[in-house]
């Protein structure tokens, strides 16, 4: 999966993730008022919205993106409708060609992790039928718990051919109140990156491994320093746009070879219609702005090669 | 909830979580054998089975126990059926009048916690309806994102009277390879037990405040020593029994009024039946083993004190 994902980066010129995080909010009322109309004001018609809602943009943009970001936090919030809702956006993205990486930062241990690992990455046995629960094609994982975590997920990874990327450095204000903490000179995020490429060594795609990082566009020094401790791990870089990351301060997550990072924005792209900027396109053809958008962030992006 | 908490523990002698971390393989063939043919052998047979064998466990130990902790992985391998499973366990355990405890261990930042927190602890808005999702009273989170992770939580347990458990220093074996290194001195999980200790200030109930932590049985020394650092937070102590942490060790967990902490066992409550001590219960009696089971973890844990 490694290999396509590089593969369709490549072929697109395009490094970028569309982050599918459908807050209610950014759902234009027409969207809306249809998903009540049928399901009522309930979880159900919620879980409606946000689907039709991401079936647009998807049929808008599919063509140009390597990849979607599904953030399953912003479904859960709508209890098994929402996750239901998740779960069409998956197939559906799939059945368009599209890389899945499920945004799901789940982490535990042992049979726990792989449960996560077999629900999300793999299937789960049940008497003599195998099943596919939700199927992304990679998932996003909190280091803290160690190997024990990580490993469960990696062998699932290993079976389907399937991928991770580590949380290592987020994007947030407060990441460095433990990231950042120094333990015997080095900060550890830099540990955990380093376990990251320990970790990846073992199941290596052709050129990157399986097994990337998550590393925030708003810290590109550290960024900088990650690239060298991970030379073979793919960096998903979130914080581009909205939260402030600009295509300037990307560079240093890439690799010579102009791979190694793909950058994701969520509100940037699915919210576009509400930017002054796509604001001429209008609520009812919210897609075509969010498409708008991908061409230009595509661009910016580019513009640092 | 922290004080009705307290209040239940204090009431039933028996500072103990049953973990429903359901795997198919610990559900009786009979039980499994009724849900594959009334939903063939799907997920929502799956999902069936899991919540069936939860309601009869539910039903044979709730009057013993405080609380309970289903572990969402076990529900979320199911796919949607399986988290259904999960909705209709919370929902059955708190019409039981347990305590529920999402063994979640969601951690992301901003609007993303915020998101998980409405759905597992809170309320989400939909047009003008303000709708239950699942509904926990407590939820596990990973402390790795730091304040910006925890405080949409906080935020929402503070509308909600509800609490977290947040991971400090895990159960397993790699648990020290981040959370023991040493940072100016002391390890990682003092560091975030310290922070627990002061987001745990912001939200105090009347002994015990309800931002509490997951402190392994495993490691009684760090116990001991976290004990000190978070003397107003409630500990969730896992890894008793099944993970090979003994009642002697949990002495440490404890404050000085013999509150302050509460034991899951998940496999070595809700698989009784398997053990060779239960076995002449019998799988069609299972709930009656893993009653006998909750009466022999009392029992075994109050010798302590």
């Amino acid at each position: 999966m490694i290999n396509e994902l590089v593969k369709k980066i490549q072929k697109l010129q395009a490094p970028v993730v569309v982050g599918l995080d459908p807050m209610l909010s950014y759902v234009p009322e027409q969207v809306q008022k249809k998903a009540f109309a049928e399901y009522g004001e309930t979880l159900e018609g919620a879980g409606e919205a946000i689907w039709q809602f991401n079936k647009e943009i998807v049929d808008k943009t599919w063509d140009l993106i390597p990849a979607v970001k599904p953030q399953i936090a912003m479904y859960e919030q709508f209890g098994v409708p929402g996750v239901e809702a998740f779960r069409k956006t998956v197939e559906y993205c799939k059945s368009k060609g599209l890389v899945v990486i499920g945004d799901v930062k789940r982490g535990d241990i042992g049979s726990t992790s792989a449960a996560y690992a077999a629900g999300h990455l793999g299937n789960v046995q049940v008497g003599n039928s195998r099943l596919t629960a939700f199927g992304e094609d990679f998932a996003t994982v909190n280091p803290y718990l160690g190997t024990d975590g990580i490993k469960p997920f990696i062998d699932v990874c290993k079976e389907e051919n399937k991928g991770l990327f580590i949380l290592v450095k987020t994007s947030n204000p407060s990441s460095g109140e433990f990231q950042d903490r120094l333990i015997d000179g080095r900060p550890l995020y830099e540990w955990v990156g380093e376990k990251v490429a320990q970790w990846g060594e073992t199941h290596m795609g052709e050129s990157y491994s399986y097994i990337g990082a998550v590393v925030g566009a708003t810290y590109p020094e550290m960024g900088k320093v990650l690239r060298r401790v991970m030379p073979k791990s793919y960096i998903l870089v979130p914080g581009y746009g909205a939260q402030g990351g600009k295509a300037a301060d990307l560079k240093p997550y890439f690799n010579e070879d102009g791979l190694g990072a793909i950058v994701n924005s969520s509100r940037g792209i699915i919210a576009a219609y509400k930017q002054e900027k796509y604001a001429h396109i209008g609520a009812a053809n919210f897609g075509d702005a969010s498409r708008a958008a991908v061409e230009d962030m595509i661009a910016d992006i580019n513009s640092i090669f």
